[in-house]
């Protein structure tokens, strides 16, 4: 689609004050974020453009917190969940590639203090909610009053689905088309559902042998059932949609599940296969599909990975309980 | 495609004798075959005409041994492994439809004996060889004088896959583009591979929830990626049929894992899901590829089912033996 590749600091220039201006602390929170219709494949892999529209849910209070504020260390200082992450780690560098496209050349060294509140036993990606309160927090610090689909494109640099997390509720994150991304922004969608419940399973907590951006980069390049995967997930994000605004519970479920197996479906279809399933989910995904032919609505969804997050609604939340007494249930919405 | 639908009986009248005459007692035997590019979709339903070529390796003397003579009881007789079976059962209502197009109306009572070889834990489906030895007993009862290519095509009439099994060795499958179907025929590569070893693993021999039939109506109908799978299909084949030639393993078992792991995420894609994986299915895959990151080259295929048929060289045979005990093992060439 774009043939240059723009930078990421070349973006972000154009939005930034000519002066920067620094305040002393200051805290940020974004929401994880679960999709319903994945994001699978770049169309950019600087920018983090995707190739096709993506929708989520967000888990309400359960996310990152950020704090920023000045270090008289004369060094930076990146903390993780209160632990202090050496500078050349993977995670901090991500962290201070970032930083430096707001920052720029002024000197001034900072900590940045990251604190998931992510279920432990969730199986949960942080980068989503981490990139996006990161955002929020250097809008804030820097005082660069961008506004809401702004800090959406520019979280989305540090991580494709973090342009998500930066609302709360159901959102949408469209593909957009324009080769510097700006049009790729997330937004909420005006809806609300009470009752409306994800369940956490937790398989394996064991970290997945192929991270999902070069998961992602080997289906492209491998997968021939991947040419058919944009049109799939933009034909279930329609349904999605309607679904939320409908509030047609098994509407939702089935297409949030057929796109989790469709996304699945094109990796296991690479070389060398990249099958994240084990025994284990595929033995749950059998004893959802036998509860639902017991006629209980229960469906799910599976990232990059090999746990499981089931979809149903507080009225199943009993009998779900005792079938899957370990299982983790998160409200987005509250209780009807 | 063909947007007619032509009958069998339509297809085969025009190869058969004016007048019948009928031997006393004739036995035919076909191989059992391994799809190493599946045939998974139909173009025709009636004639079972394909929507891709498909290749196979023949299991060597596993497979049907088919008797048919004269039967002084008044009435038709079906057995399978000796048992006699029920005139109006799912198996024998296919067999005498089959008959049927090639007795015509004449009243001659037949007594019609299958036995299968194929080993118990095998988990391998007898329709293939048990379509194509019927096929071939007929021809020679009837005293036809069809040529093989016929005689592939009228089995392909009573299971796709038959018209394989009429061959032994490599063979290959054109899906063909006619509406009568007479050019959708197998045909045996003039190729021999001492020391080409398939493993059998049975994980399961419950009886599947959705067959083969009713699987690909369903992918094709409502799996979106399936649109891809032709197409990867054909680049398969080419593959397999080229590793074959130079006798390159590791490319032939690349392509047949991929095929079949392609095959298997169409239909997970489709709705509802078909996962015909059992956890232990899943976890024989996971051993093979750690197998394979080991160094020892053996890759698998699977069909409609739970089961897995690794692919391997005579070289692996040993370490393999160990590492599953259970395993059997067919040797199609015999041992080099």
């Amino acid at each position: 689609m774009n043939l240059k590749v723009i930078s990421k600091a070349t973006v972000v220039n154009q939005y930034l004050p000519k002066k920067l201006t620094a305040k002393t602390t200051v805290t940020a929170f974004a929401p994880s974020n679960i999709a319903l219709c994945k994001y699978w494949g770049k169309r950019d892999v600087e920018l983090n453009l995707p190739l096709n529209s993506s929708l989520s849910i967000s888990l309400g209070h359960l996310g990152s917190h950020t704090r920023i504020s000045h270090s008289d260390s004369g060094g930076d200082v990146i903390l993780l969940n209160t632990k202090e992450q050496a500078l050349d780690s993977s995670f901090s560098r991500k962290i201070l590639d970032f930083i430096a496209l707001f920052r720029r050349t002024q000197p001034l060294p900072l900590i940045i203090d990251t604190r998931n509140n992510i279920p432990t036993a969730a199986g949960l990606a942080s980068s989503a909610s981490g990139f996006a309160a990161l955002m929020i927090a250097l809008n804030d610090f820097f005082d660069l009053q961008l506004d809401k689909p702004t800090l959406s494109a520019f979280a989305r640099m540090g991580s494709g689905s973090a342009s998500r997390s930066v609302f709360s509720g159901f959102v949408r994150w469209d593909m957009g088309e324009q080769s510097d991304g700006m049009d790729s922004v997330a937004s909420q969608l005006d809806s609300h559902w009470p009752g409306f419940c994800i369940g956490l399973i937790k398989v394996s907590s064991v970290q997945k042998p192929v991270d999902s951006r070069s998961g992602m980069a080997r289906t492209i390049k491998t997968s021939n059932l991947y040419a058919s995967w944009p049109a799939q997930a933009s034909a279930d994000l329609l349904s999605i949609e309607a679904a939320i605004k409908n509030k047609n519970f098994s509407d939702l479920g089935q297409s949030a599940e057929k796109n989790a197996l469709s996304m699945h479906a094109t990796m296991m279809s690479a070389w060398p296969p990249l099958v994240y399933w084990l025994p284990e989910s595929l033995a749950v995904m059998h004893k959802i599909w036998q509860l639902r032919s017991d006629g209980i609505a229960v469906y799910f969804t599976m990232d990059a990975g090999p746990n499981l997050k089931l979809l149903f609604e507080s009225s199943a939340k009993k009998i779900l309980e005792i079938e899957f007494p370990d299982m983790e249930i998160i409200q987005p919405f509250g209780n009807e």
